[in-house]
């Protein structure tokens, strides 16, 4: 069954890809109020509404947009009474706003309900491919990879040799994971992502060039994780890169070898992270923050965009800015003076002057 | 016909991509002074030619460099008069700077003339193709897909179901599109960019761990839009995260969920727009700059490189800089004072002193 | 023949990964100091051993651990005496550091041992392909390629037409080179990299869109060079953008078009360089740091990470900080005043009352 796959009106939609009112209706247990043929293939805002669109209406303060909505259908809650014409037909529910989330999440199954392994991949024979798995074209498993149930592995994903898989989890299209690393249960792992290149190691020789050090440790990444687009996590030189149960990473974040970050802690885009840096558990980082190598960062602790973590912060729930940061408050305070130094300046060299005069008074 | 299609001289060179000076002439409607079997495979600057190469003189400036050059061929203006010998063959044209900018033009024509479907590609039978489309090896084209004329697919293209790509538009290898993504006419996307993966947005739970939000929405890309490598544009929550005509975002760059960017803005490389934040018209941003979420920007706005914008920007045309940032000459004039706060410091002490020795006389 | 292929306890280990202290003794000259079957299948500190890992002993601040390691092996200096029981089973040999490094070499040369071209790969038939070459599933080789000896392509990887590879090269999955780029001998490129895209040149036109400048330069990549994943480098307008002998760069750099980065120079994540800018030998540049364009940076100059370079930096040697760069120790002490700038600020208004007072006394 499918159910809502097009988005966007643009988009030409196949008829087995439309539902009637009176099917919705039937999923989300409501009644219909109008037109029980009345047909929509995609999800929109109320306000944002457009004919082949449902939208819900749950909050009084956006109840005049279902009179001027041009959706198909809105799901309202069951006590609603229109006070003009509507032209939407109605579902009524028992809570619009859970009815609603109930259909985001059935979109969303439906969407990634991809199951088979493509004839057109290359799994190796050594491979252990668990049960209801996605394998999709292109894809590249190496030998030794243990990939769990319901796992979806999109088009262009490589698995080097000894990967490992849990359960449930998501590969979007050409994620690389390098040999030896291992993924948790119910992670979500998007398209670019790179985990377990080398860590950046080298030595310098006496005639300045650099030698590299061996990188051969491995990332583990726990269960529950999401790592966003082109997001990098190096290998350890040895032993691993954690990332901890829960942990949400955003785009384009670099996380470097022997890094540890701590269970539910969440990272805005753009972040860098160096070599063994261990980092508590449900901090909240900023995007483009820095945080330098080899120092510890509390549990809880606040670091605010486009900071620079120049030592270790023992305090738990510490918040932090600057580069190098220190408490955001006292940033803050320091910045509104930035912001008039030359003001001060002028002052200090008026205030030289008067000095000047009244001691030569 | 194949055309200067290696550019380092390092590079062997089939006979079928070398040029003679009399064949090049034809091309440009223009008379050759030397020798009409003089052969090239490539373009360089009259300052850095070497023997393969085709170069060109408009600048007088440069005028020494044609009797040093080791081009092959110089295209030069009609009435050139060499003050010595040149060893290079000339072709003679109305204006050399026009003809080599036609020559580039041909170039680049015949550098991506590529077509046709490769036998190795997966198409899916859904997906409508258009006429004089290419599509390289190993590129996966999900259900419903629409192609139009003259699309060039590269290897290792994803384009998930229900993706729409208008005409003339160019996907370098490894482009990857999650479905229902909507990419318009004439539009550029290197090599490595990711187009519609979830945006970042996540409801802490009671037990301090995350709930992810569905990410329904999408991701529309209007027409002449070029998007350099490595840069990542989430799929809305609701709705569609919308780049507009023209705009030119530069390599790395992080454009986040319900994200607008107004016609023709160009933004530089690593520079990151955070959720719902709106930018306007004909904006110029600097690499590296940051932009917080559920913010606008007005058209014509200037940010300087490393800013971070914090706040609406109302005014049309504003000049920024530092973080958070605020008028690039204020915030100048400030740093100016900033990077002798330490002789500031000093005299401030010392007025301290000697006001005390006046209080104290 | 294969040695220590994993890494992570958690990884199921084939039989023939499998290694006795008798077979390691054997190929480090050592001798086995109590069970000669004790067998490993992975590398750990000493500090964090587990069954089945071999570790090493050279440091004697390291020595408390020999007697509480869960290493099934531990390779010990020849002299090493034991003070109470150890239950790991030792090798002894004459220089433990030195045997160690031995084995991480010979691990990473097993894990790199990959010959031979996959059939599902697609390799043009005019491409030229050195000896013992590794050409992975759904690599994309072009046209008129030149690839060298021993060289390793990994999955994924596209080589556009007339790429040339030097000998001992590494392309992990997912590399993209577009065509006309060169790569010397002895370079690892990590996953992501994006090598050849066009630089960012637009030229403004009167109704404010941009016309794009055809960028049909190239990049070429000395010997030595190692590029971390999912940096981008972008080709020439014209010529080329260099990247000298023996440079390291990290993960999610930019390189914009003809830039040059000098030997043996290093530059840590998230780093930009605008276009045109040379960058001298043996420099050290900070994270996410960016570089203006057409400037010069000399020799062995170090920049503090997020630091700003907005000037060319003539001095050989030079540290910088700050956003715009100045001296690294004249920007902390500046910093040192921005801390306390609230105070510095009262301190004046206090001194700016002291003085009426005087003046009025």
């Amino acid at each position: 069954m499918k159910l809502f796959v097009n988005l966007h009106p643009q988009i030409l939609i196949p008829e087995q890809m439309k539902f009637t009112a009176r099917q919705i209706a039937e999923m989300l247990q409501g009644q219909v109020d109008g037109n029980p043929d009345a047909t929509v293939w995609s999800l929109a805002r109320i306000e944002e509404g457009a004919p082949g669109c449902i939208s819900f209406l749950a909050n009084p303060k956006y109840t005049p947009f279902i009179y001027s909505t041009a959706s198909s259908i809105v799901i309202v809650n069951q006590q609603f009474i229109p006070e003009k014409t509507v032209s939407a037909t109605l579902i009524r529910v028992a809570d619009a706003y859970i009815a609603f989330g109930k259909l985001l999440e059935l979109y969303n199954q439906i969407k990634l309900n991809k199951t088979g392994i493509s004839e057109k991949s290359s799994v190796a024979e050594t491979a252990s491919i668990g049960a209801k798995v996605y394998i999709g074209d292109f894809a590249s498993i190496g030998d030794h990879v243990v990939i769990g149930d319901n796992v979806k592995i999109y088009p262009h994903v490589y698995l080097g040799d000894n990967v490992r898989i849990g359960d449930n989890s998501i590969l979007f299209s050409g994620v690389k994971v390098y040999s030896d690393n291992v993924i948790g249960k119910s992670c979500t792992l998007h398209s670019g992502v790179v985990i377990g290149a080398d860590g950046f190691g080298f030595a310098p020789q006496s005639d300045q060039a650099y030698s590299k050090l061996p990188q051969i440790g491995n990332v583990v990444i726990e269960d529950q994780v999401e790592i966003g687009a082109n997001t990098t996590i190096d290998r350890a030189t040895l032993g691993s890169t954690i990332i901890r149960k829960g942990v949400k990473l955003d785009n384009l974040i670099q996380i470097a070898h022997n890094v540890q970050v701590g269970e539910n802690t969440v990272i805005a885009a753009q972040t860098g992270v160096s070599g063994s840096t261990h980092i508590g558990a449900n901090c909240m980082i900023g995007g483009q923050a820095g945080v330098v190598g080899h120092i510890q960062i509390a549990d809880g602790v606040k670091i605010a965009a486009q900071s620079g973590i120049g030592n270790t912060v023992s305090q738990p729930g510490a918040i932090l800015q600057g580069s190098p940061a220190f408490d955001l408050g006292k940033y803050q305070r320091s910045y509104v003076v930035y912001r008039k130094l030359p003001d001060l300046a002028r002052q200090i060299a008026e205030l030289e002057k008067r000095v000047k005069e009244l001691e030569n008074s």
